[in-house]
């Protein structure tokens, strides 16, 4: 996806500030000053700030799933999709935190028509890691397990991220891929597999 | 830990309406109707709506650290003190749901002083997993991981039940409880050891 670094630089800006004081406390003029724009520059992007947290948070999972599908669809091997899932979202939270706290955190201030969007955008990325799962513990390849279960165990770690994880801290990113693949990567698959 | 049935009742009758409505938008009326109390009946348990966010709050981490402590004593093999944490914590949301979506969304609406005294019931049973975790790779029972990532992964699971996982859905309890060891345990064991 091509995409405007003007324009991530203010979903930037405006993901730290709601990530930080909240959606409802943020005014406009905060938001176009954390930009670098005036409020008339702010409002040639966007129509208001409902319109920049449901930017926000479409386009953080669409981005993602944009990863997410292509991996999929460029190897057959589950454990290697899987692979490629954690990293696709390991990465996309490590450039941009605060774009997925404010996903966990504010999309319910979103009205039920722009939630809906998002939701739909959510669905995609869980059908395509369950269908991961579901062809690999098919193939015997994974432990048959609740495919819920397990789909929601990976997500839970990689949504949870914004919880404790500092992006400057100890553990850089690759050192944090590599702990997810290996926590659950040898956590589903088939006891007799290599892990 | 002792616990009177009628304030059990009048907590998770809170902890309904607090995750259903929000904090905010609950009014002390209403809690008192859910709890079957009038409002002076609530107000001989409690003094306010804050009180009963804290009690939500504070006694759901003391009563999950309390069976997590009690299992680290009484067990000195890391995988089945880690077995012990995750049976505590499951069955807690299992039997609670409600308390750990307010503790996951609302504790934030807590006074500081408030607050500070739930991260402090945090801080130990994350110190108690940290402290399970370490002993385990120093006898090289699990792998050498980061401790946090291996600690919050584990929180990340059992913390985000509440975002996909139905108590009345097809996986009951134990089989939720055998699936996170399942996931968990074996992608943390150290790779000589039998999953």
């Amino acid at each position: 996806m091509a995409r405007d670094p003007r324009r991530e630089q203010m979903l930037d800006a405006a993901a730290r500030l709601f990530s930080r004081k909240g959606y409802a406390a943020t005014s406009v003029n905060e938001l176009a000053a954390a930009a670098g724009f005036t409020k008339a520059g702010l409002y040639y992007h966007v129509r208001g700030k409902e319109d920049l947290l449901e930017a926000i948070c479409a386009e953080s999972v669409a981005a993602i799933l944009d990863d997410v599908e292509q991996a999929v669809a460029g190897d057959a091997n589950p454990q290697r999709q899987l692979s490629a899932v954690i990293e696709a979202h390991v990465r996309f939270f490590h450039a941009h935190p605060e774009r997925l706290t404010v996903l966990n955190l504010e999309m319910t201030r979103l009205s039920a028509p722009r939630r809906s969007k998002i939701v739909r955008l959510e669905r995609r990325y869980l059908d395509a890691l369950r269908g991961v799962l579901a062809r690999g513990m098919d193939s015997g390849e994974l432990a048959r397990l609740d495919p819920s279960v397990a789909a929601f165990s990976l997500l839970s770690i990689v949504n949870g991220l914004n919880n404790w994880y500092d992006p400057k801290g100890p553990v850089g990113c690759d050192a944090l891929i590599e702990h997810v693949k290996r926590i659950y990567l040898r956590g589903i698959v088939a006891s007799a597999q290599p892990a």
